[in-house]
């Protein structure tokens, strides 16, 4: 190979990664809260503070003394990407690498016990489960509250807002607008205690090469003492079992609990790009006075940031396919996991972006509650066809599905209003005769066929507050 | 379409699938087990026990007699799977012939209670949680229980056996070959726990077209209470919010939980082929006298059995990317989740037809200790450089690792005894004589380097014994 | 396993697979296209005929005499799946069991040629080349052809009719609905030349069990001439070097065609299905008087045909991970390939049926031509603003792009029409001075502004019915 | 969004892709080889390059002067990513951005004519086509030769190496090694033939904003030949038809063909990995002299590079899914494919470094011709199983498959050699005696028993070296 033996800058123009060019590497706030964990620099730094605190549990163990455990710590400070970089293209392990960087750092008598016990994956594992345990309850979730904040917030604001639902893409029944996001609230809030519970659920192991503590039973009588002691500082606790490697379920349920949250975002991003579509006009991101929205097209207004969010998801959940065949691992392990493993940050990055873009066009969403009336009104009397039919099976009307299916052709092929045919049909008469006011009063305005969309609004709204403590 | 018109009757052997004709069709304890829930006509039947607690519930509130819920169960034996399809011809909607058919069975006063403020995907969906909600509870979860046990009672017969732990390929580190299987014993009690409680947490749903409950409204001060009496009959709660459909992710998280016990399976097939391999043969399938194994080489005993547990693993996993799609439905839905969810029972059978396979020839898994241990004895001084260096370097030495990989080097290129080499090195004198009885004896037989491995068999064994309450 | 040892009759509602019991098994028209094919019994038979040829094979080069090849090919009529599958439950061993099967057939002297040469994976994998190429040349393109036809004449049948093309769902330019039809001929057309070029390529092997030809160069100078010698019975060419196996990639580009193909299709009904939304409702699907649209929705007339077409491709497009998972194969191979290999016929049977679908469906597809005037009259004076920006460019204004855009946002604002405030404009006079008398009559008529749009689809269908050689 | 306005220099160690920092942004030679294509400022640059394409058609066909496309062409050399990307900030638009800082960059005559008739998606598309096209043409294509003359030269030196071939991991029938590498030349080759016909095969488009050449038609009579005007200038073919972008199907074709290739790579890889099991060590990687195997295990020398070449290939394939998703583009085209397509090059990048460390890793490959005959020896006897059977069934028993498998089971329980048990049987005499010398010459030889492995090597090696035109 031939390696980069100078500088490591570049320009992020010539990166390969659209995450690192564009998505990630232009926006300096995505940098700010994903850097100490997702990126190179942060996975080293996390490998390092597993090396510290396995010093600092051989001092607690009386193996060292606490001075060298602080010797080593203040040298962690000082271990640089770049030095471990530089070691691993002489000696080709990077584990290895970054130990050697860390005992030139310190005494002679401090060097031996830095990496003491360990093996390479005792470190990376442990980091790594510190690395998205914390990064998941230091971002992911916080930014997916945000986002739910701002859809409960539009679920409220828009609880009485008359829409029709739509099924098959076909008016169905009405709903109010603040309904259907309520829908995404509870998905997205549940979603949300998913990724915390499996967040919360990482493992670390320190048991050796094998899994067995080969190693560490050389020095303690209890070695699973010594990796608790070690994991403890990480506030991690240890998977129950392990090979050279943690139980990978534990990151499988993870990065699942991640993927089928983006599905939640993309599935609200796919309805309002819909709701956006000329013909329908019920919603829209809104624009900046300078911003262009088509090369050609000068009059064209596009729900780009919608479709971001789509295409996201679309590149990202195939990757989930990675992670579950990583889940075979020969015998103690092969390496067949680790090129592929370092992947899995990406996972996260694109998430945040997304959840982050979406928080921004959802808190500016402009609805046309007029717009969403005049739809409505399309096929205003169809929409009664379904409680006509329900009150006649109701009221004892043998074949009401029938009988109404067959009105609602004529009204089609007529032209008519189903109500007027429906009042007109001699032979429905008995039955409509014993309809209640507020039953007659709902066959004549359909807008009031809502159910209980406004209250369950709220229901929901309250729900997710409640579960996920929200302020 | 040209459809079928007379007899449903079929040999297998017309099928398309390999489930139907093969892994599943001609196994009958797998069906035994499996058709109640897994087949269409199980899928029918469960929609009209939906149907049936509808009508219950209906009498439960007071909108008609015990006598027309009594009318409505006892017709519901009758409804067949060939009237249904029959009925579907017709008028092309599956479940409206459904209720037609049922319908056909009651007196007219009952008729009108049938279906009454149900829309298909009512029935439909939570027809599909009591499905896999029971079959998880009657057999996934009891299959994997069985294979559990195999894989406990073998990790326990196996505890001190000592097998060479292997990382990328290579001889590593001891373990015991029981240690190997716990490790096997704990991913899978792991999943176990996440199948039971995905299949547990599956939802129904009776809230209409759109899921605001417009019909149930027309009837019921509170048409929550209509849905939890119709889904307490079928032991199942709501969602907490639905369109026409059910939130996607309790069945999201459900098949994930499925795949994610299948790559467990998968892994374990793996190692065990991994380990017939001629140069290795430290287990094998006991096979029957008259097998063949081969067509051509008369003298093959194939592992065919794993290799068949990978094989299907490889088929089923990517399915999980069609869940995941289907977590993105349109506004209150559009159908394109319906063909692709009719695949979805596959999973559970080509999971529970693995399982099944694995718990027989696991079961009778032969092991050879004697292979093992010559295996362990190919490199058994190079396994003495780990302690070697890790005791060097607790003592002191500054730079342990790089002694002993130079002393490897040279213990390949000389052909001598790697011990012989490290006792011959004057420089590491010092560091030896201060070795205790018990290190020097690990280094002189590296056999007695296994950790805890066989302590930590038995802890695993009893933790999962324990959690899942193993008898 | 407790085999079913018995009848192989079942109903097709006991089977598991929606194939089996819905989308094949309930039409007799795919089953009598497909079942010689792609069933097991097809699997058998076209197994059964490589032996037979290859029998053929050994007295064309003189090993045995001609009688015993006839002897052999006439007693092959008389195997029957379930002899075989007997046979399996005893011995465990597919292909043997069809050798014993045939040969209990045949007299003692033709016997022992029965299978001489041959490997399993000679038999399995040259009947699966013979399967699928003749399936694609007797099913799957002249189906697809069926539909391209439909396609081709729906096209030319709306060459004229005007229909605002839409991009990110926006109005954008006008085009004609036969020229989006255009777009889905040419897709489709190239996809039938790819599938049939992948299903001719698709490569036999008579090479032995590790492909070197060991066994059958005992008996023959060059091996490769008997090999030849029952491909060519077959129409097939060998593949380039095999293992046990066919090189995989003849079998992944094959796949790879169907799914490809599929996704011409997905998109297609995609299209269809949201031109079918309420508020755009340029197209429609014919229903039948008796057809129920929803079963508590009497009005709806749903896409569910266009939206099955997308759900099976969702299902079946992921199936290529296991194809490209299945081009590992250990050495000289391993059986993890096998189970999941089985499974390839069904993405033949779900590719066809959607094909013969959509060709239905296709073929009496109703248009609104009424609806699309009035659908492109929601925006027509902003679908001006392009040529009028490139006009004015071309006639030299510096900023023509900007100056529209705030045109634009000026007409949406006042709602005054677009043209009006672009004549209007007095710094623009200079330019539209200029502008040739084609020109203005096209911002005054943006009807007329559909480029080529008609004159293309006449070209499309040309280009692909003398590429298909349509009659 | 907080976006980067300062410098757009950062540290490898600050992203997030591991191909930046790692595996591409570490290698200055892959850099070297890709950057041009494969980065952000390529692709911008290739964008460009559309834009001077297109100025030089209008010159071309007269509607500007020879003089303007100069100053164009001129002017492009001074766009860069930096200034694109700032503007882009400001309006939102990446190719509106491309746009106007060239625009900036020449005179007001000049600048109408920049973009002129031009959609982005008609910049981005060509753009893509030109840059895939000539990546594979200088790069992929390359370096998959140079891989390729590596496995010949191998494949020719180890023609005559005896080794055992494996099926199922087990002893099968006698190769030589030289032949198993035949079989990757083979695979490689015809991948090698598709990548680079999939790649000329990409298309471009100037088709306008929906595809019916609406902008170009007001200028030009024949606009198609305006758009073979600019491709011609790429080396580009149009599409035949096209929305507002290409037919997706060529680059899903492209992309198959790379994602199979990867799979090529990564089964020679793992077979190469297993073969250095401890057990096997038919080949191995050679070590640098100070290259460390594992962090705590000095003595390990581990086949990390063949796994990391699995592990890329787990990494990737997956992604040939959203590749498929991005099929389906509603209408005239929606975004959703925007996000996902800026990850494609990504496949290039990781394809190509596999490709290279293969190369690097084969080119050094380090085989054991002693050991592989010592694993021959292993199962010696039971390798003759198979031309017993086949010879005895050839000279007519009637049984010849039972009889010896049972000899082989005799032979593993009495561990007497099969050629001793075989000759000893009494009824077997009369057909053994029939054997000719060179026949029982093998059997008591099983060495010999290799087909023609050693000339089916050659004539490989020349097949591929011919189609593929090598030196």
């Amino acid at each position: 190979m031939n390696e980069k033996d100078e500088s490591s800058q570049i320009s992020i123009f010539d990166c390969v990664s659209p995450l690192d060019f564009r998505y990630y590497g232009q926006d300096m706030q995505l940098q700010e809260w994903l850097a100490p964990y997702m990126t190179e620099r942060g996975r080293i730094s996390s490998e390092v503070r597993v090396e510290v605190a396995a010093v600092r549990a051989l001092a607690n163990l009386g193996l060292c003394s606490g001075e060298i455990a602080d010797e080593v710590a203040a040298a962690a400070e000082r271990v640089t990407p770049e030095a471990v970089a530089a070691e691993e293209r002489r000696i080709h392990h990077n584990i290895r690498a970054l130990v050697n960087v860390l005992r030139a750092e310190v005494s002679a008598q401090a060097r031996p016990y830095i990496h003491l016990c360990l093996t390479s994956f005792d470190v990376i594992d442990s980091a790594a489960a510190w690395r998205f345990k914390t990064v998941t309850r230091q971002v992911v979730v916080p930014q997916l509250l945000e986002l739910l904040e701002v859809l409960i917030a539009l679920a409220r604001r828009e609880r009485d807002t008359l829409q029709i639902g739509r099924t098959h893409g076909q008016h169905a029944a009405p709903i109010t607008f603040g309904f259907a996001m309520a829908e995404h609230v509870s998905r997205l809030g549940n979603r949300i205690e998913a990724v915390r519970a499996a967040g919360e659920n990482l493992r670390g192991k320190i048991s050796g090469a094998v899994g067995a503590y080969n190693a560490s039973a050389l020095f303690f009588e209890d070695p699973q003492q010594f990796e608790r002691e070690v994991l403890g500082q990480l506030d991690l606790e240890p998977s129950p079992s392990s090979t050279q490697i943690v139980e990978p379920e534990f990151m499988t349920d993870y990065i699942h609990a991640l993927v089928s949250t983006f599905g939640v975002l993309a599935n609200l991003a796919d309805d309002m790009r819909h709701l956006q579509r000329t013909e329908i006009a019920e919603v829209g991101e809104a624009f900046a006075a300078e911003q262009v929205g088509s090369s050609t097209m000068p009059h064209k207004r596009n729900p780009w940031n919608f479709e971001n969010v789509k295409s996201m998801w679309k590149a990202f959940v195939p990757r989930m396919q990675v992670v579950y065949a990583d889940q075979l691992c020969e015998h103690q392990r092969d390496l067949t996991n680790s090129a592929s493993g370092r992947f899995l940050p990406e996972m996260v990055v694109a998430l945040v972006a997304s959840a982050k873009r979406l928080q921004r066009i959802m808190s500016r969403l402009v609805t046309d509650p007029q717009r969403m009336r005049e739809n409505f009104g399309m096929t205003e009397g169809l929409v009664a066809a379904e409680p006509a039919y329900l009150l006649l099976a109701a009221y004892g009307h043998p074949d009401a599905h029938e009988v109404i299916r067959q009105l609602t052709l004529d009204a089609q092929q007529t032209g008519k209003p189903f109500v007027e045919l429906l009042e007109a049909a001699e032979e429905l008469r008995p039955y409509l005769e014993q309809f209640t006011q507020a039953q007659r009063a709902l066959l004549a305005d359909p807008t009031l066929y809502t159910g209980i969309a406004a209250a369950k609004t709220e229901q929901l709204c309250q729900l997710w507050e409640k579960r996920l403590a929200l302020p």
